[in-house]
């Protein structure tokens, strides 16, 4: 189990990404992971979207991830009324943004993050908020 | 001030009447009247509303606001995409859900809330969650 104290961090991190854009706000949810309730790590919003977001941190290569916990995320922002996103931190890479029907099954059913599918398949931060700039949207190749 | 610990059980006791619904989702943010971002501190949605709550809970018959806190509730609303509410609960009363126009202004210009004013100008749990039900806007009187 990862420690609290880093993944508090990580999100905080993500937290200020969003806030310092201008546009989007974000907030960390109190104790996520913690409570009975399926909740997000993150939420981020601004004018057009809502963002529920599991916040993931890794040093290695691959990250593994439970089914019950992405079932949960999703569950989460169909009723909240947000997008479900997997934001993973790659040391020295930086952050990429997975739609959860990205993630890939192993063998026994879990899933993994690894980074070539986050660099294949991932958006990166300063997607994720363009695409809910109208202007971003137009400007789109 | 307030002790943060009672803050926290009236904003959980929010979140789970949110959450019994069965059609919103709540959540606590994390450090709110803690950090300098100005946040809520409860964020509920479903399909179509998103809510930015100021939570409050007295004993009295009145409660005093600044200004600031306001200010702070509605800007991030504004940003995230969310309606602005103060929630407060009065002792035997229940929850009164508040737009933050209607507060009265003291003459020190500070705000306030009392019993009256959220019996004339508030809206009931039942109201504020029915508000998001295309049922309820159609039978509405």
């Amino acid at each position: 189990m990862a420690s609290k104290g880093k993944g508090s961090r990580t999100e905080r991190e993500l937290v200020h990404l969003f806030n310092q854009t201008g546009t989007w706000s974000a907030i960390r949810v109190a104790g996520s992971g913690l409570t009975k309730d399926p909740n997000p790590d993150v939420l981020a919003g601004n004018k057009k979207r809502h963002l529920a977001i599991e916040c993931k941190s890794i040093k290695g290569i691959s990250k593994y991830l439970y089914p019950e916990e992405i079932e949960q995320i999703i569950n989460f922002a169909n009723k909240f009324g947000a997008e479900p996103w997997i934001a993973i931190r790659f040391n020295h890479k930086g952050w990429y943004f997975l739609k959860t029907e990205d993630l890939e099954k192993t063998k026994s059913s879990n899933l993994v993050i690894n980074l070539k599918l986050a660099e294949e398949k991932g958006l990166k931060f300063e997607d994720i908020v363009k695409e809910g700039d109208e202007n971003a949207r137009t400007n789109k190749i």
